[in-house]
C-alpha cells in the first residue's frame, strides 16, 4: 500500500553531467511525503512558533540509491510507502520510476527518510514527542 | 568603493547546458551582500521572532544581466557596491568577474538587489522602517 | 493573451525568514516558460551536442519585483506572457498570484526573462541565430 | 587521515523551520569531495564530451544522519575521509562539525557517498571502469 504522485524534471534539477543532480531527489522525496500527508489531512508544520500542541517532523536519517539517470523533462512516477511507525519515528520509502516507451516502469532511484515527531518548545527548540493517536491511525492505514 | 569577495563555482550550480544556471547568481549576490554586512558588524537577521527592535532586509526588486557563461570550478571575483541609500531602502550592485589566463578580469554577470529595512511585528509580519542611523553610517562609509 | 499554469510552494523553496526565498522565483519562471514552449511543441534543448540545426535559449537578462511574500504550501497561479519577439531575442513576462480566501487574485511577484536564440557550435559554444520562422509563428500566436 | 575544509552556512541553505534544510548537506558533501580531489590533482569531470580516456564519478548511493541542527551563518568544519577503494568504486565519509563557544567540536551531520569510476562513451553514456592506477594511489595515500 502506498501513495503515488508524479513529477516533471525541471531544468534547475540538472547538472553539467547532463542528468539530474543526485541531491535533487531529496527535496523531491520530502515533497512527495508532504503531498501524501496533505492528502490525509495531516498538518505538516505548526501554524505558528507558539503552537505548543502541534507537532513537526525533522529528518534524522536519509539515504538514496541511484539505479539509472533521470534527465530534463522526464515525467517521473513517485511512490511513497510508510514503513515502520515507531513511538516517535516514522520511516518512509520513496521509489522513483520512469515509464519507458514500451510501457515498462524503469527504476530510477530509491530513497528512505526517517523522521521524528517533535513538539515546538519556547525559543524554537524541538522536543521529541509520541506520535499523536489520530496521526498514527492515519499513517498505519495507508 | 566596494567590497570584494571570491567564490568557487560548485557542481550543483551548473545545469545540463554545461554552464552555471542563471538562477544561481541570486543566492551568490545575497551571500556577498551578507558577507559585506557581516564584515561591517551589521546583524543580518534578528536573533528571535520577538526581537522588536531589530531590523531585517527583505528584497523588493532584483535583476541580473549575463555577459558570459561561468563554468564548474571557475574562481569568481564578486564586487558589491552600495548604491543609493534611501530612507528605508538600499540598492546593491554586484558584479561577477573571472580572471582570464592573461590576467584580465572578464565580466560574467552584473546584478542589482533592492532591499527594504523592516521591523518584525508580532505574528512574524514585517513593517517598513527607517534605516537606523548607525547602520546608515556604515553603509554610507563604504 | 498568455499561458497559465499552477505551482505548489514546496518546503525547499522557503528560507529561515519563513517565506519563499526570493531566488526560488527564477527557476519557477523558467519552468513556466518551458511548460508553455512544450505545450506549443517547441523543443527546449537540442537532442545532442552535435545537433547543429537545433536552437537553444540562454538567458541574457532577468528581473523580479516582489509584491507580497509566498509561503509553504501556497498554491500559486503563474501567467506567462510573450512580450517583444525580436530578430533573435524573446522577452517573457511572468506574473505570480495567490488566490485569497475571498477569491481575489493577490499579486505575489512579477518577473521578466530575456532569452536569445542560439545555435550550438562545435565545442559546445553558442552562436546567436535568427529565430526560426516556425517558432516565431508559434510565439507570436500566443 | 582525512581532508578538512570549512564552509559558512548561507541564507539559501535554510528553510522555514529556521535551520539548514536536510538536503543542503548533499551538495556540501560533494563540494568537499571535489575540493579534496582538486587538492590532490585529480580531475573531476572530463574536459569535453569526446574525452574517451578521462573518467568521471557518478554517485550510486548516498546517505546522511543528522545529529544537531545547523543555522544561518554557522561556520562549519567538514572532514572528508576516503573509505573503501574498490576496483571501480570509492566510498567517502563526510562529517560536519560546529565549534561551540567553549571550543568543543559539536557533531552536526555525518554522510556517506559511494561513487563509481566511469568512462564516457559516445552519446554521453557512461561505462563502469577500473580506477586508473595513479588516481588509486592518490586516494589510498590520504
Amino acid at each position: 500500500m502506498s501513495f503515488r504522485t508524479n513529477r516533471r524534471v525541471e531544468f534547475r534539477d540538472t547538472d553539467a553531467a547532463g542528468i539530474v543532480h543526485f541531491s535533487a531527489f531529496f527535496p523531491w522525496m520530502e515533497s512527495a511525503e508532504h503531498e501524501m500527508l496533505r492528502s490525509m489531512g495531516i498538518k505538516i508544520i505548526p501554524d505558528s512558533h507558539d503552537a505548543a500542541d502541534e507537532v513537526t517532523w525533522p529528518r534524522v536519517s536519509v539515504s538514496c540509491d541511484y539505479h539509472q539517470a533521470a534527465r530534463f523533462e522526464d515525467w517521473l512516477t513517485v511512490d511513497v510507502t510508510v514503513g515502520k511507525v515507531g513511538r516517535s519515528s516514522v520511516q518512509y520509502e520513496i521509489a522513483f520510476f520512469r515509464e519507458s516507451d514500451a510501457g515498462e516502469m524503469l527504476p530510477i532511484a530509491t530513497g528512505k527518510i526517517v523522521v521524528v515527531c517533535c513538539k515546538l518548545q519556547s525559543g524554537g527548540r524541538l522536543q521529541k514527542a509520541e506520535i499523536p493517536a489520530d496521526i498514527r491511525a492515519k499513517l498505519e492505514s495507508i
